[in-house]
């Protein structure tokens, strides 16, 4: 995986140097957080979600990110305004469908949103993602899946049937687009006990979707450059408090050069 | 006051185990801070208020922490509802009446709040919890309180006719159920220069109401362990930034042992 | 400009006396982090946007800050039914017009707000604030500004069309009503990387208006302690999270001696 990680260390210069708009419409929880990691990285956040107003502030936009936090009717009606003008545009969407398969609400917005929009690139925990199947799908549920192999196999048949890139995050990432499979194993402990790291994870692709145009490697680099980020904060910090500082300050320090030393790749 | 200590080294001890799900409808400008606050201390924050979300949301949840900062009527709408549901589970409820005596919104919602549902718990400085009395309360407002002894005992009049735990929360907090009385003096003046600390203490408690069945310990013993967190962190920090930060570090950091040393109680 | 030093001083002792209530309806994304700066420095910062209370809030503040950031049509109602109040009354009405020129809503909103209250100062950046000028303007779209006197002279003509301190922020900050010109050159190039540094600019100035008549050196000295604060946190921090974290326990630890020594004032 050596040309990956060089291609993470080109997609973080590249985040740098042209500071692509990222439009979030996401939740009330982490905008602050998530709009301090892109400035920290090199990107520009702009929030936005007025219903008068996303369909414009997409077309200024390197990517869209959709996030269903603390979702209610009236976002989930902009979220897919802005979606279907993204999709118009070709401007790449990533969807946070935080919290579906939790409850009915964000479950049926995850998936409206993924029937309404082009989405490019899914990034969930596993049952959040796992929820998002059709009725009619060839996969199985979260409780039927017992090895790493039955994980792949359903993660590969979802990406076909959603016809998106799934990025699947735990202790080892998973991201594939139904063919290709990459793992990434960047990432720490802490980063479970701060808000929105998740939701952190997905902008930072938001970013690298900007500037890279295959979604797969985008998506791999960004989480590899994200779970670095983790394991740098935590050689400064113990606690969650600092912890959460130190992410944002390891987000603007991480060089490519370090970067590509720290990726940890693996290809199926 | 030897076992209230080990009852607060027990229930720390509790939430770490068993991380409960605490599900906040609260305002925009703490919920960022009080779910890095409820993870760090162990326990899992949901932010929802979508009126077609919050009583499957609440069904799943340990408590149900509703806080009045940044009101609409929606707002109110969705925690009476979620509220409703709660008390039919008895499933506790913290009501944080933020602002409440100060404009005829805040008041009239926590009035409204206290009469559809069951709240097990209210938090707030003095005067927003004299605020909430009936119009045929026999306590008088707070500008007829001149000593403690005036104080301790509106505060066991009203808890009474509210049929609530009180927490009023100062330099010393006053816990009282209308019956016994307790006061923790735990905390530091630093803690007034950061924003939603009050709301982090209601969250805390709400966080200790979910695995300690008694209102009024559970109350104690989050006040006195959040207090500690602040007594904590004001020796690693000595302005209110690095100050809020090293409240996250020290509510993950503190151990039971070292809270059982370091709470303040007091008995009447 | 010594004299404006020594008000600066003045003014920043005044804001940690008076504890003045600043009446925030502003945006999602940095509701947390002004109401933490408002703090910091010693004002008491409120955050309200409810229509049936805010024309009850604002009658209690002493500055009222309107901020067009994450803007729906409904908040938009609610700054205007606000400032009209905060424009009977005298209070001081700031406006934030975040986004203005990009996009049609805020532009509008912007402009409305100007046209049906009675707004003390405006901040922005030199775009936004540009785009809000009348279709008449004598004044020319920042495309066709190319020197620092074009820029002032704009500025001039800008501030009387609008009848309006404008406040325009950068690496130097431009303060006019119409006649007099201040120049303000304090600050760092990290607060670029911390979201709401701008925002954040804009509430200290309303804890100055609210205790300084002169709308024109309440302006000037509070941009100066905000850009001083960026100074001394850079001292303390080189990345943008420990930095944003600097920033607020530098506004609580600048003293007025040090303001008074620090302020890189200019006058024309």
């Amino acid at each position: 995986m050596k040309n990956l990680a060089k291609t993470a260390a080109r997609n973080l210069a590249a985040v740098r140097e042209k500071k692509p708009l990222i439009h979030n419409i996401t939740n009330y929880v982490v905008m602050n957080y998530t709009a301090n990691a892109l400035l920290a990285m090199g990107a520009s956040p702009v929030m936005a979600h007025a219903p008068n107003e996303v369909e414009e502030m997409v077309s200024f936009a390197g990517a869209l990110v959709l996030n269903i936090g603390t979702l209610t009717d009236d976002w989930i009606a902009s979220m897919i305004k802005a979606g279907k003008k993204a999709s118009k545009l070709k401007t790449p969407i990533i969807l946070d469908p935080v919290g579906a398969g939790a409850t009915t609400l964000r479950t049926s917005a995850a998936k409206s949103i993924i029937q309404e929009t082009r989405v490019d690139v899914i990034r969930g925990n596993a049952s959040e993602v796992l929820s998002l199947r059709h009725e009619d799908s060839k996969t199985k549920g979260v409780d039927a899946i017992h090895s790493v192999e039955a994980a792949t196999q359903t993660a590969i048949i979802l990406a076909n049937e959603l016809e998106s890139v799934l990025a699947i995050t735990g202790p080892t990432d998973l991201i594939t687009d139904g063919q290709q499979v990459i793992r990434v194993s960047n990432g720490h402990p802490l980063m479970g006990y701060v808000t929105g790291t998740g939701c952190t994870a997905t902008v930072t692709i938001g970013a690298f979707l900007a500037i890279d145009k295959d979604p797969v490697s985008a998506t791999a680099t960004a989480l590899a450059f994200f779970g670095l980020a983790g394991e740098v904060a935590a050689k400064n910090a113990s606690a969650p408090g600092s912890f959460m500082i130190a992410m944002l300050d390891a987000l603007y320090n991480i060089t490519p050069e370090r970067l590509q030393a720290g990726c940890r790749f693996e290809a199926q």
